[in-house]
């Protein structure tokens, strides 16, 4: 763990480093996945089988190897403990309250010049949705990536996943039940999210592929950008908490803590203005950590990559966090409006000292696929409008064509596109 | 150009084939750009005015060499026609006017259950628009990608654009002066991508890039994607008009010119009910053709990839609109909504006999950056969000975490993570 001061004279350089700090894998798979995605392209369900025999040791011999059906699905959402599906029920009602409401406007109207202008938003065709096999494998995301693609209206929602050995992964089933889920494949991989964009014999292509994966994954989406719309370019997972000495030290070490489980890449960084709850926040991960099940790994990510970083005021807060962007920022204060009007990057703001990032995570309703590594400085969490695309329309008649047309055709003209000047002059007798 | 009627045999597998059809450029650029990015990255400055001497034939030399500055735009502004200038003003205000609209709700209120919950919209501190030089140098582009910009709230608007051998151009200095560009650099192709991107000594980094581009500034922004927020992968401009016979067939000749005049690469469709129309715009574009200054490029567009396509009835049109999925869609016919309404995949739609695509190029007020080769399946035309990014937030007191809390409990319980459940525990003295 780094512990920084803003009173330490060599603090700016360090912070720098912070904030330059990548935590992304640099594995260099990107030839390994072009081929793997010219050879889904090219071959079709016979590459995507081969791919899979070899990766995840699964056969694609018949209907069932390649499918899961939505009644083993209802099945395994049925046979789920009380509680458990309560939780998933209300996770899934809560998420689908709050990205109704995301749901955009279309306009129509006439301007004061008579020309009707306007956008019609409409949701994609179908949409793909990646989830992990493995440790990464939560029915959590799922619900957080299909109840959006649901809201905006999308017909076929398709769902990948590897399923190593055969293993299929009951929760993630019952999951896909819930979010109503129209396919599943047990395809993983590159050679899946290559077989949502181009389609195969049995997988018909998508429009949009979302949902988080490794390297592969990732950098398959990466390459099909443009092929199909993606949701984004995501790394580790980090949090950043504000805190002031009136908070329970083991609170907010459980904070930090929930973000470095998941990950020895995850990142936990606390901001404090008072040097003696830094030492016992400190001392409360220690034994906190030693308490976890997924020890091995918070301990490697608080060891690598936990900062605590011990400002003079709260004050300066705002503006590491803006420098940082990082995905959840936590404002553990009793007032913590002042500091979150002054917030302008962040993924999600968790605000006051009884909003856990955890329930963010699970149950709230706002979208927990959010931004890392800093992109929170351009990109937002996912949402509706991931699923959805606007058209714009313009309507003009003689008049209409007749006040604007001229000015269309001297730019036409200065820009040397006559057919373009022409095409309005024809209009106007011109 | 290609004649198809939905009537022959091999109708479908004729029209498969043009859906298929790519017009993009396959040039192998990846290699050579991945070095120049790497290249920028790491020598910053030195290495930009290595590559823009040899690719633009342009020293970088001094202050006056790598930046225009402001007061040379006003004069160009100033410099230009009564007529011209009047007609970049009235494109600047209907475009600020339309996109003014756009602009994103804030949203924050508590639920059912005690929770506040909300998301707050904000403009990206920096954006770099990309302006490429010679023959795609338009002020019409510029100020469709500066317009939003500022509208989003951008403080600081930053302009890249080769200047080959030196030349400037003056009707692109006098559109950045009247869109508000703060910078402009004299910096062009995958390094000026890179130098927005990475940041050098002289060019702070931004957080989106935007505009057109060659193959190069494409896929240095396709490269870069991640690192900063982009627009979108543009490819080559593409219309289809549906139109029934009783248009003027020089009308509609015309229309398919002011797409066909852009690039060998563009692709004009018409769709209509009339064989004799047909023939008659066919003729007719011939014609027009020979009487433009830009006829070379107009006729390899309409040879290779212009199409005519009858139907029995324009009943077929929408399907076989949405499956093209194209850029601009024109309807003229009388009464266009019957088939706007079944229209779902388009980038902007022209609606009736007098709106000619050209308007909305220049004057009309929506964005002219649209998605093109299909992306409209799932690609929205350039807005003010591609220049704002949203963060949510979550409030909850003691009460409504001891309501939801549970749940979310039961979930990390059930995903194996233990540090979120105590995140929770602990505040609820469980």
């Amino acid at each position: 763990m780094l512990r920084l001061s803003t009173k330490d004279s060599g603090f700016a350089q360090a912070f720098r480093r912070l904030v330059r700090d990548r935590r992304e894998s640099d594995e260099d798979v990107a030839r390994d996945v072009a081929l793997i995605l010219a050879d889904v392209r090219n071959r079709g369900d016979e590459a995507v089988a081969e791919l899979t025999r070899r990766f995840d040791g699964h056969s694609l011999s018949d209907d069932a190897a390649w499918r899961i059906e939505r009644a083993e699905c209802r099945e395994a959402f049925e046979a789920l403990k009380p509680d458990l599906r309560a939780a998933l029920e209300l996770a899934a009602q809560r998420i689908r309250a709050f990205h109704e409401a995301q749901k955009p406007e279309n306009r129509d109207y006439v301007d004061d010049a008579g020309i009707r202008l306007g956008a019609v938003w409409r949701p994609v065709d179908a949409a793909g949705l990646y989830v992990p096999g493995g440790r990464a494998a939560y029915p959590s995301s799922l619900l957080m990536n299909a109840i959006p693609a649901k809201v905006a209206g999308v017909e076929r929602l398709v769902v990948t996943t590897p399923t190593p050995r055969g293993e299929t992964n009951p929760l993630v089933m019952a999951a896909a039940y819930l979010a109503g889920v129209d396919e599943l494949w047990r395809v993983g991989g590159a050679q899946a999210v290559a077989a949502l964009a181009y389609g195969t014999q049995r997988i018909r292509a998508v429009d949009v592929v979302t949902g988080p994966g490794n390297a592969w994954v990732a950098e398959a989406k990466r390459q099909l950008y443009g092929v199909v719309g993606i949701d984004m370019v995501a790394g580790p997972s980090e949090i950043l908490v504000i805190a002031d000495a009136n908070n329970d030290p083991e609170w907010i070490a459980t904070d930090l803590l929930s973000q470095a489980e998941h990950d020895p890449a995850a990142q936990s960084i606390l901001i404090t203005d008072d040097a003696l709850f830094a030492d016992t926040v400190a001392d409360r991960v220690g034994v906190e950590i030693a308490m976890l099940e997924t020890a091995r790994v918070a301990d490697q990510s608080w060891n690598r990559h936990g900062v605590i970083i011990e400002v003079e005021s709260l004050d300066e807060a705002p503006a590491l966090a803006n420098a940082l962007a990082a995905e959840h920022v936590e404002i553990a204060t009793d007032d913590p409006e002042a500091l979150f009007a002054r917030i302008r990057h962040a993924g999600s703001v968790f605000l006051g000292r009884h909003t856990p990032e955890a329930v963010g995570d699970y149950i709230a309703g706002p979208n927990h696929v959010l931004p890392t590594g800093r992109r929170a400085r351009f990109a937002s969490g996912l949402s509706v409008l991931d699923f959805m695309k606007r058209t714009s329309f313009i309507q003009l008649d003689q008049a209409a064509l007749a006040a604007i047309g001229p000015a269309a055709i001297a730019l036409a003209d200065a820009e040397g596109l006559p057919a373009h000047a022409r095409s309005i002059e024809v209009r106007l007798g011109l």
